[in-house]
């Protein structure tokens, strides 16, 4: 047996990592084996929807292990220090130990709670993310940010903790629920616009075949996506340069997010609006023709994604931008597409630029 | 102007980083203005009684920077999740970004907290240690742990978050309350016992001078013991193998400050008496004879450090080491110490014998 059989692009970063595209999940047991011969315990945390579908199926593979799972409730809510206290109770209770090795089965939030519960649980455990949604899949699973929210902003209180391994089983999408398939979307065609013009064509020319879910569409989004993904966290683990770049869209939809409470919006629906929003100040900038700016409205909107959202004001929405992470001494720094495929950091957007983009996108 | 002009040692790890010894609070800002060009605003976290103390000749040196402070209650119970939350809601509202730089002033409550907020604010941002107590200079704020207490057990929610550097002012011990000192002579006598056995002769023979606080003995005290830390984390930063060591007494004392509720009894008090009880546990697993026993309760207690306590439930003690991070697969690994100057790994103690070393201390 050897690690060859199994597809894979490597993280190339302070500890590289692999990232297995179409395998099974009935197979990660075996590659446990094979990778870590020490691990006695596992622990499995995801939630009670992925748990029921997809857990006999990767306790197959895990019998030779004692195993424990703690099931926590969906939802972005639940990312949340409170449930990372719990979790540490729930981890304590079933004997986790500095040896245990956690395994994040479940989309984004999952990936995000888990991944940062193990960065800090005894100072880091072992970690797998192992992505069932397309969200996670393409883009949260890979690249080792993991984080909790903070009432005063997403994602604030966090860690850069890359995992193992990243064990990516793609017939976890069948069932997927189009809402989520639309979160997975926002991110991929996110990748494509920042870095790769040839995958916005495909979105644009694959439509119909992506909402028709044909399988070798789908591994072959699931594949170009994370590509770029890996290809950037590569270049810029810790988000010194390039990798911010990654963020385009999520400025406006993380502030439009913690508006919202969580309500209302998904992540995907917040960065398609976002990516609209950062389009339509990407033109008022000089960066990309009204046209380009259209291009993508429109993309968005044939795969259901919102550009435009009712009802909200946008001097709160501004207010709400000043926790973003990027921010240095009080100024805001925006990511911008410059024109389709590539992407710029911008630290000259005032707040009347700002504004005037969330009322492009407010109805 | 160069670095050389202050005394330091590095700690070689993964990131390798100074410990500055016997430096003045005053002359931080020329070493930030000298190593950090980019720093713009700094975040002081600190306790009022330091902070009143200490918080103006630091600043002195500070007044070309942005500069805010954060003050937390004293106390071992501040090392919460709550807490952390309380302090990015703080650090949000003074506009503390990714380029902040944060100053821990404080001892080793204040350098867990306020390192184990830097290490997870915005996923991590920058963080130097200025240590006030002598448990701090001599332990706590070197080798990048970090962490906050779970209800359920002590530092289980933490970090491996190495400072850019350590900033260690002597003439802050000075006014140091003798509770405070114990703290730190326990954690400095446990370097002596796993490490360094003249460092354990030289506090047998200067017992006077350092109770009188003469100042050469007590540099000489907080170097050499220092040294003893940086070595061994230079050896193992992440506790794979040989930093384990340092834990000597740890277990026990964490067992006994939990059940108490961090109420009376100090973290050095714990320590002593955990050293107390694993020596005896070392007799009775042939590591040392009765007579080194002896010779370390007495030393620890000619400092004023206690080698019993009382009216504790050695069944309670027993059940709280469950908690302890070193423990795998259930099983309770301890550090004993193999005569003097030196200590192993041990993963072969029963409850049976643990609890008879507990009796052992249990007046």
């Amino acid at each position: 047996m050897s690690l060859e059989k199994w597809p894979k692009i490597d993280v190339k970063a302070d500890r590289s990592y692999p990232v297995f595209l179409g395998v099974s999940l009935e197979e990660l047991g075996e590659f446990l084996h094979l990778q870590f011969e020490d691990v006695e315990h596992i622990l499995i945390i995801s939630h009670q929807v992925v748990a029921d579908v997809y857990l006999d199926r990767l306790q197959k593979g895990l019998l030779d292990y004692r195993v424990n799972q703690i099931i926590v409730p969906a939802g972005e809510q639940e990312k949340s220090l409170e449930r990372i206290s719990q979790l540490t109770r729930a981890a304590l209770e079933c004997e986790t130990d500095r040896k245990t090795l956690v395994i994040a089965l479940g989309g984004g939030v999952i990936g995000d709670l888990a991944g940062f519960f193990a960065s800090v649980f005894m100072r880091g455990i072992r970690l797998i993310q192992v992505p069932t949604t397309l969200l996670a899949q393409v883009d949260s699973s890979v690249g080792g940010k993991v984080a909790v929210n903070h009432p005063l902003g997403k994602n604030i209180i966090g860690a850069f903790y890359p995992p193992l391994a990243v064990w990516t089983d793609f017939s976890t999408l069948d069932s997927l629920p189009w809402e989520e398939v639309e979160n997975g979307l926002a991110e991929s065609i996110k990748h494509a616009l920042i870095a790769d013009r040839s995958l916005f064509e495909f979105f644009e020319n694959e439509e119909e075949r992506i909402k028709e879910r044909e399988k070798s569409i789908w591994s072959e989004m699931v594949v170009r996506s994370s590509a770029v993904k890996v290809n950037i966290v590569s270049q810029d683990e810790r988000e010194q340069g390039v990798r911010a770049l990654l963020n385009l869209g999520h400025s406006f939809g993380h502030a439009l997010e913690t508006e919202m409470n969580y309500r209302g919006v998904t992540h995907g629906q917040g960065v398609s609006i976002g990516i609209a929003a950062a389009s339509h100040l990407a033109n008022a900038k000089g960066l990309m023709t009204i046209a380009e700016v259209d291009r993508i409205k429109q993309l968005l909107n044939r795969f259901g994604l919102p550009i435009m959202i009712p009802g909200q004001d946008p001097r709160a929405l501004l207010e709400r931008m000043q926790a973003d992470k990027k921010n240095q001494g009080g100024r805001k720094i925006l990511i911008l597409p410059k024109g389709i495929g590539q992407a710029v950091v911008s630290r000259e957007c005032t707040d009347q630029e700002i504004l005037a983009a969330w009322k492009q996108v407010i109805s």
